[in-house]
């Protein structure tokens, strides 16, 4: 991939994580302020603009770049063989680019300073634990549809990501980019910036255990991962898919011998 | 179907059934502690997250084992010849296994201990209508759809869920390895263990009923059950499907003579 | 078509008519109940309930019946030719029964008496007007996708509801056999027995309206009102179809003389 | 096209536009009056009301008009060759008119005068952010669905809608025509006339910016604009394309010399 090439696509994950958070915090703050102090109905409203907004974000953004806006995801892809490893560090770069973009941007439509640190602690095993298993959850919903039912992912992850708000402990952070741009907003969304390091750590647990289930039970799932989360159009899927294929079959023809 | 190629099928009803206990419980859980006594508010929140997860869910595993995670979907199934009667029992087990592990896994996220006996009174007439209802719907969307519009069946069975929760009095468990379960959490999803056995009766026979009714209303169901809430992709489907027919086939050659 | 070959469409319209019935009846009871007096929330939890269940019926019986559940569908049918008006007779009693029905169920299920005549009174040109609107809504959602998204029906169908139960001063009933039954039941749902002549009539203006309306928009509109709501897969539907396309090609011949 | 021929298209704008401020300005008096002061529940019943009738309105009416039912959404499909630029007016009068109408029938509904100007101040710097912010995410949607996966855009669009009433300050109005009509509401959904311009001139500025993202993001995007939001079905679809192609390839051939 040239650099010009993939511009588009770092472009599309900046964007698409900076809508994202904005509306993760947005959301949260508009929800706090008008739920007369009942925290019930202020996630219920969080939750559905969450995981509504994804969806069509997915929707949007997936043809140009796959729509990761998660670091987990992209990991998990390239794991697969699904993006080249040098294209990495760029949707990573983006993604946490874009997620504080997000949260400056919430901040200026509601009035408030650009960044400022939470001081919501969310930490110790319990929240840890809601942690790898919202984003086992997550990796799952990818894996699992992605193969058979593509088109379906957009509307599975965004529905997942509603109930996942309310199943775990933690209301599913289930993103490292997300994560850390979050420990910058003393919002409703926040997280203590110190408490980052350790959701980070159970999310790529729970992305890498998922990962290795479904490519247990899916063993085809490496001829699928070039298309991950939305079927890229651009022109180079065609080649990224026949290269894969025949580094897949000089791996398993060195296998057999 | 040999143990080696069943291993991913049940591991998958197991894994999908923990998590939709998981959030069945944790949601619960969640929704309690949050809606400051509003029951109907938290019963909202309740219904959404299990609908929009169980829907993911499908998407999810239905590829690999049908995603029934349902004792009665399983036994519907196998009477109209889409599993056959030597994996039910494989399936059974997976399905109570994992729903137990849900309600575990729930409460560690939650810091409750691992399981606590229920003391939530739920039975009676009405209770076991409700539940019969409640399970007679769920089969009916699932045999309804699944004959022409499959790719529905996710988004037909969670929408149906969230409509149930309200529309009956229990609640509508509609699931007998869930309403086990649920019968060791002492939080707002609980149920009594002495009352599990009424509620698992009246679910068994609403699911009878509507396998009844399709059967008559759609005389070729048979012929679907083999893809049954969504279609799965392993090798075995189309030999499945061919022993399926013949079976048939000579039955009806048996009815003409 | 003969009564042996029209009666699973018959008992489909029956059953789930009073599947809805029973959703929009019960799930009003549940919220009343839940909702310590805030009428908003119950009305949110009655109109998701309400939505989520109607799609998951259009999804499961349409097939057979075509999943009018609503003389006014029915009738608008018949009018373009989708249905012929023999067969009209017998789906309005189906709903009907089936309406009733539903309420009893619905009472059953909440230990109220299987019928009790509602004290609410629904009466006055706002009212009425509420009801042509939603009426009218309704048939232009079902005309308008059922041509060239006729896969999306009944998703537009639950989504068109949610929204209407909120944007009309009646709720929505925007059905005479719904309406008919809601006369009899004293509870969230209900409507003065003395007061649902006029939302009918009404409801019966807005359907027309919205029929002569997307003949004009649409002018190949009968050729698919065949297929009006969702597909019906019995063997009837191709000779329907031809003998349907060769009365209106006579008809145009006469017009050309 | 010919005037007789655009009628139906325009007709469809008018009463869909009607429709979907019926829906805004109709369920936000309905949820203020509910929601015994609780404004957190009356903006959750208010978006989700919106996001699912708008929804439906366009899988109603796109085959008949692309279901714009937005100025900005019209002058974006028509800079791309879309729509063409005689038939902008048309489009534009139908919208203002149908809103206007709106309106008056959800005051009508509800028993309140035709008109009343709104006191309610939306004004300042945050406020022409979100709304920028809105109408550019409204387009980024549209454009990024419509080339790949144009049965999504009514449900991405709704999707959306329903996030953005709650991640910007504004509740997102992202339509001129709809602000303008929203001046003359004296509800919950209102805006205060003098404050219309400042909100449209953010909404163009934020559609403008998208359409010209997508642009350089999807050079392809003119080839799709035809079918921007709904594929059309009308006659002249085809010839348009050939015109759209010819005229594209002309320029390009000028921009070759």
């Amino acid at each position: 991939m040239t650099p010009m090439k993939s511009l588009p696509r770092l472009v599309a994950e900046l964007v698409g994580t900076a809508f994202l958070l904005a509306a993760v915090v947005g959301s949260g703050i508009m929800a706090e302020r008008l739920s007369d102090g009942n925290v019930g109905l202020a996630l219920l409203a969080n939750a559905i603009a969450t995981g509504a907004t994804l969806t069509a974000l997915i929707l949007t953004f997936g043809p140009v770049s796959g729509a990761h806006f998660n670091p987990a995801v992209t990991l998990a892809d390239a794991s697969q063989g699904g993006l080249v490893w040098s294209d990495v560090p760029g949707y990573l770069v983006a993604q946490v680019i874009g997620a504080f973009a997000g949260v400056a941007l919430a901040h200026l439509m509601f009035d408030l300073r650009l960044f400022s640190a939470s001081l919501h602690v969310r930490t110790g095993g319990s929240q840890w634990l809601s942690e790898g298993v919202a984003t086992f959850g997550l990796l799952a919903v990818i894996w699992g549809c992605s193969r058979r039912r593509s088109e379906a992912v957009p509307f599975a992850v965004g529905a997942y990501i509603v109930g996942a708000y309310w199943f775990t402990a933690s209301t599913s952070f289930a993103n490292p980019a997300v994560t850390l741009a979050r420990g910058w907003t003393d919002t409703f969304a926040g997280i203590r910036p110190g408490d980052v390091g350790g959701f980070v750590v159970a999310q790529l647990l729970g992305a890498a255990a998922a990962t290795a289930l479904f490519r247990w039970l899916v063993p085809s799932l490496p001829a699928t991962a070039v298309d991950v989360v939305v079927p890229r159009n651009d022109v180079d899927v065609k080649a990224e898919r026949e290269s894969l294929r025949s580094r897949q079959m000089s791996r398993s023809s060195r296998e057999d011998q």
